[in-house]
């Protein structure tokens, strides 16, 4: 799915159902965030986000553990669903997003470049995705933003409507 | 000055004087952060940075006084300042970089499309600027990017480097 067509998809079912998104970006620093607000209508629904790309920030902004920073890293699927949670809980939105990995172009704390996972918390839960993606610093940008958002589209679709 | 150059001019000097930015962006909701992050060599000198497009999150996420936000609305220089201070303070950075402003369509509050405030915080005090921008959503963000990344390289320039 085009990167473009998945934040319309995922802003247009959060307007429909009156909910809100937040976001907690890492090796994305920004571009899911820059990427929802381009859609018309985004003010309803889009409520802000932390841009954590320094490891401490995860903790410091978005209350991801240090203990589990300092145990696993910042490139770990139980980092990235903290971040979400994190991201929801701090900016007071329903839904929240977070991406974490390794953009290249060197391997970081011994995980090869392209190793992402972007996870999405919400009202029941947690999902967490990990990616093995190809290709340079801004094709695993783009192909991270795109697969939190498809995760985001999911979650919506396999969650009941607020009544 | 073209989006790219600002923001590798911008890396490269905080690079050379080894200090590090943080950014708060209403109007252009991680579109500063995201186009820093494509800099090489960006992660020793860029920590991260809020997105607060709400605007109750530039009080509770960047702590801009609530009395400021109620009496002047977001789009205000004063707000500007207080997003740049709130970013500098709370990601731990020696400077901090923000935007507040009306990316249209509508007028927003009583300001006109195209009213931007940018402002950067650093070691020895604030500066803001006032843009009065032409163009869609898409170029009144992309302008406010570069303005932003241009005020921070004359503060740069303006500034002793550190000893």
């Amino acid at each position: 799915m085009d990167i473009s067509v998945a934040a319309a998809a995922a802003v247009h079912t959060l307007v429909e159902r009156r909910q809100t998104a937040a976001t907690a970006e890492s090796l994305t620093g920004g571009l899911v965030a820059a990427t929802i607000v381009e859609i018309p209508g985004v003010s309803a629904v889009y409520r802000g986000g932390l841009v954590v790309y320094a490891t401490e920030l995860k903790a410091r902004l978005a209350g991801v553990p240090e203990g589990l920073l300092a145990e696993r890293g910042p490139v770990d699927g139980d980092v990235a669903a903290a971040l979400a949670e994190g991201a929801r809980e701090r900016c007071g939105a329903d839904w929240g997003l977070a991406t974490t990995g390794v953009a290249g172009p060197e391997p970081q704390d011994g995980k090869p470049v392209g190793l992402v996972f972007v996870a999405v918390a919400g009202p029941s839960g947690t999902r967490v995705r990990e990616l093995k993606l190809d290709g340079n610093r801004e094709a695993v940008r783009t192909e991270s933003v795109t697969a939190v958002l498809q995760l985001l589209i999911d979650c919506l679709r396999d969650s009941p409507a607020p009544a």
